[in-house]
């Protein structure tokens, strides 16, 4: 026990790996049974603290004890996983004491997972578990090589006889090729619907959407003669249009409704998340637009638009979900309560899920 | 190009992903073609900034222009991965502007990626890939449900009559099962040697180590009862001790040495990183150990210590190689410049790869 102690310590100061001597390590978040949550920060010399999140409207002020631990206790969360951080004067940080950061390009955010009484879809339980693979593919388009996730089901063979549908799903703007998953859970939400029976066993290919330095410049290109090409000579796949989906968020969802949209021959199922469409790509696309309905809508096993009430992209998304009724293409809204947030992203691929590959 | 123009102002104040406004973009680091690199941070509010990293002696103080941007920019860094982070006043923080993280479960860093004019070992190069993926399995031992990353090398396919050796891969203490990906690049590392033609073929298995509440408890059984057989039935591999290695760092060097020595049947080739072993598991198992160092000289094909004149384990490390000597076990010692770090870490593993499985 005495070298158990001496080694805590250690690991506080920052010894053991080789860092020079920190802050005291304190317990934060700390997730009480009732859903109320107590975050806590340690400095002797900052002069506000205050914890800043999307399970709160507004941040909240943090209280200094008199060892130099400042905390708050904030009422019962809804059992979720958000994104928080803390604002340390004016300098806004992940806190230091926990080890779940948010997968993103530009914000350093920490996660905040409060678990529902009974475990939530995006939960790890003890069902059979597919398995996410981290792949490069060469890329001629880009002239790069570019990083791919791709999760396989449970049980999944490669050389099995069987051939999988595929969901193609990519991340929002800032994000990475590895928020879906980090984030999204959206290899978790996969086993917990398949073992279910709620979802068909299926791939989903999670690309890195962003083409850098334009994270808006066309990503259509390099995942219809990259991407695809790569995952279908790599994986037993079906090949087919009804066994091949698309969805995304934010800019992803934007990328969901240019790739899908012009590619209806490749996709029959299209999911858009809260797409952002202020685009050059689209209003190229759908500017002057003049598609056949009948023939779309035949090629088209469902198309949905997704999107929260309290998106900021709200009124824009209705008046996407009015252009494509005007153009006479049958689309499935889902409105929901809420933000342009990652627990709606999870939400819309839990409805996804369920929907695709029928 | 207007759009790009409004898109970027979105994404700066950080609208596109629903975020409050916050500081504007700057290129943060930038690394010169003569290796100087300059790092900036933007605030108009604070009264100091400075950059502290494994490239620098000590912090380095950052500028303010009249724009609110601090900068500074360092002598030419030799072509390495450093972890680096920002102090603001007195809040450590990582790089705002750098999408690139050290993984690890206490300390929040940035990373400096500093090429070389010919590509490094762990550089991303032109060769053919291996692949890593993200497993769970139950580990009846430590009551849970854990995860696991596998290499697989270029090629490898799961059906094949061709049989894998493996090395199994232990991070540091504080670190996670990502750390010898993402910081330690192992799989990048190992590409290239195999491209060369200087490694075998092999899986690599990176579980994680810590055993949390105490990350000093014993892996031991863990490591030796779950993943093992998990690796053993799940993938083609050899699994007699010939083609079987184990290698790790610091926390995770000292597993190496407490699970190796006391399975010499089952580990031809132990490679211990810096090992930190101030732990009750290694007195328990060394503090009177009588090998038959006859019978264990034959069963390791290779047994080798590395660490840095500059590592703080050094002595004690040292101390280890005496007793290994004095007890007339045959170790190898690799000692090198430098300290308890991760490009030492990936040295460590580049001469590793070079001498398994031969």
């Amino acid at each position: 026990m005495k070298s158990h102690l001496i080694i805590a310590l250690l690991f506080t100061v920052g010894i053991v790996s080789g860092q020079p001597p920190r802050r005291p390590a304190v317990s934060s978040p700390d997730v009480h049974p009732d859903h109320r949550v107590t975050f806590r920060y340690f400095s002797k010399t900052a002069q506000r603290v205050s914890v800043s999140g999307e399970f709160l409207k507004a941040p909240l002020k943090m209280w200094r004890d008199t060892a130099g631990v400042w905390s708050v206790t904030v009422p019962p969360v809804s059992p979720d996983i958000y994104p928080y951080s803390f604002w340390i004067d004016s300098v806004q940080i992940a806190d230091p004491n926990n080890t779940y950061l948010f997968a993103n390009e530009r914000f350093k955010r920490s996660i905040l997972d409060v678990p529902g009484d009974k475990p939530l879809i995006h939960a790890l339980q003890n069902v059979p578990h597919g398995k996410v693979s981290y792949h490069y593919y060469p890329s001629g388009t880009l002239k790069s090589v570019r990083s791919l996730l791709i999760y396989t089901p449970p049980g999944f063979d490669h050389q099995s006889k069987k051939k999988y549908p595929v969901l193609y799903l990519i991340h929002g703007g800032s994000d990475t090729e590895e928020t879906w998953t980090k984030v999204g859970r959206a290899n978790l939400i996969a086993d917990n619907l398949i073992a279910q029976g709620k979802a068909e066993p299926m791939i989903i290919v999670m690309p890195y959407g962003n083409v850098r330095p334009h994270a808006m410049a066309d990503f259509t290109p390099d995942l219809v003669n990259e991407v695809i090409p790569y995952v279908e000579n790599h994986f037993p796949v079906r090949k087919d249009s009804r066994h091949r989906a698309i969805a995304g968020f934010s800019v992803g969802g934007g990328q969901t409704l240019n790739i899908g949209l012009t590619h209806p021959d490749k996709f029959a199922y299209i999911c858009s998340y809260a797409p952002y469409t202020a685009t050059d790509e689209f209003k190229r696309n759908f500017g002057n637009w003049t598609p056949d309905a009948h023939v779309m809508n035949k090629q088209l096993k469902r198309f949905t638009i997704s999107v929260g009430t309290d998106d900021f992209l709200y009124e824009s998304v209705k008046q996407n979900i009015a252009m494509f009724n005007e153009k006479k293409i049958k689309v499935d809204p889902l409105i929901v309560s809420g933000g342009h947030t990652w627990m709606n992203c999870r939400l819309f691929l839990t409805h996804s899920l369920q929907q695709i590959f029928k």
